[in-house]
Parts: structure tokens; sequence; C-alpha cells
């Protein structure tokens, strides 16, 4: 299994409301058939109903938690300047800011916001964590 | 905001049986601090404990969700064989298969499974979903 993921799917209780919150913050895709696609770099975000999402996985379904879904995803800039515009924009889109932006305890600034589904996403700037010219990260090597 | 996805966090109850479990699936990462960052492509897979990553996003903590969290991650292969081993290695290594692969309806082969924290991940064959040769994925242009 080569380590690599190749779809994020993120299950919505309203399509249109996931597509256009996401297209305020600049993200867009082609729907079909009910679901958006993505293209993310090298991978896709695709959004589809959630209740369907739960079912074609052979998961109970019910309704969003109640609390933390166990899974964060991250967006990365280079400035803490972007940071506060990311999650600016996201909150007059209709985002939840869950974690206003700050210093963070590694040495760098971000902050998070969860999505109109409870999806949370940490907006960083980590100069720990270089970006390449295309966006995408690279792990330094830690120290043993 | 650029679309793309820097990093994805799992929040696990327990660093070393997450970790193992990725490990007998051939995915390996760096640990530090309580921490493990796998390098996937362009972005990094993360593995955390589940109830600091909630406090660290601002977000109400509790147990694991008792149905869906509402994410899935995909894990796309070449072929529909590709799809048997990996979900058969998963179960081996602990995973539970909540959906044995099979023909899927746009015309894959996919089966589901979820990890010791319950974060599902299908492995998939798509034929429509072109793979590059470094595993990127390319969403192809739909018909209107």
């Amino acid at each position: 299994m080569e380590q690599r993921i190749s779809l994020v799917t993120l299950g919505v209780s309203d399509l249109a409301r996931s597509t256009a919150f996401y297209a305020r913050l600049g993200w867009h895709g082609q729907e079909v058939e009910e679901t958006v696609f993505l293209q993310l770099g090298g991978l896709a975000l695709v959004l589809w109903d959630r209740e369907k999402l739960a079912e074609d996985c052979g998961l109970p379904g019910g309704g969003p938690p109640a609390g933390f879904g166990g899974i964060v995803l991250a967006h990365n800039v280079r400035t803490a300047g972007a940071v506060d515009e990311i999650v600016a924009a996201a909150a007059d889109a209709g985002a939840t800011v869950t974690r206003p932006p700050a210093q963070t305890f590694y040495g760098g600034y971000a902050g998070v916001f969860t999505d109109p589904d409870g999806h949370a996403w940490e907006i960083a700037c980590n100069p720990g964590f270089p970006l390449a010219e295309d966006g995408t990260l690279t792990i330094p090597p830690f120290a043993a």
C-alpha cells in the first residue's frame, strides 16, 4: 500500500450550502450526480450527501456528531496574515471559528474553524514545515 | 485560498496501536513528541491523541462517535486484485471491514474498512479516475 490519499470525502447535509461555502473561499469543482469533485493538487476533495456516504461505506449513519468527528484537515499558508484573511473569509462564509488565529506552541500561527457540517479545518503558518512552490508540504527530518 | 490540503490529522486513542496498524499496511513515519508524521506525496498524515486534537481545535472532545464520523479517506489503486490484497491486509492488521470488496455502481471495484479508531478508508480501483505514475489522481472532465 503506497503512502498516499486519493480522495477526501466530506459528508454534507446540504450540497448547495456546502458548495457555496467552499466557493466563497475560492474553491471550485465539478458537480455530477449530486456530488461535487474539487481537484486539490494530486488528490480530490469530494462533497457528498452524509447519509449516502455512511450507507455507501456500510456504516451506521445517524446525525452529525455532537462533538468532535475525530479528524482535522489542515491548509497551510506562508504568512500569518494569510491565516487571518482565510479565517475571516471563512467566518464571513458561515464557518464557526473554534480557535481564533493565534501563536501556536510550535512557533507558528494558526486558527481553526468548522464548516457548515462541523468538519474541522486548521489554517496554519508553520515555518517548520516548508511549502514548495506548488503548495505541497514536506515533513522535515526531526532530530532523533 | 489555494485548493489544497496540507495535513490530515487522525485523532487516535492509542498512538502505538495506530502506528503499528499503519506500519502493517506498509506506512511509516517519524514519531516526535507523541505524534507520528507520515509523508503522503505532497501532504502529511498525522496521528495524534484524539482528546488533545479536539482540545487543540477548541472542540468538545468526548468519546469516539458511535456511528459515522462524517468523513472518508480513499486510497485508489490500479487493479481489483490490489483492492482485495489491501483490504485483506487491513483486516489482518485489526481493521473492521465494513463493506467487503465488490463491484461498484460506477464501474469500479472497492471495499471499505475502519481503522482502530473508526476512521473510514475506502480502497478503490476506479478506471474513470486516472492515477499518474506517481500515484496522484486527476478528476476527469465530466460531461455537462
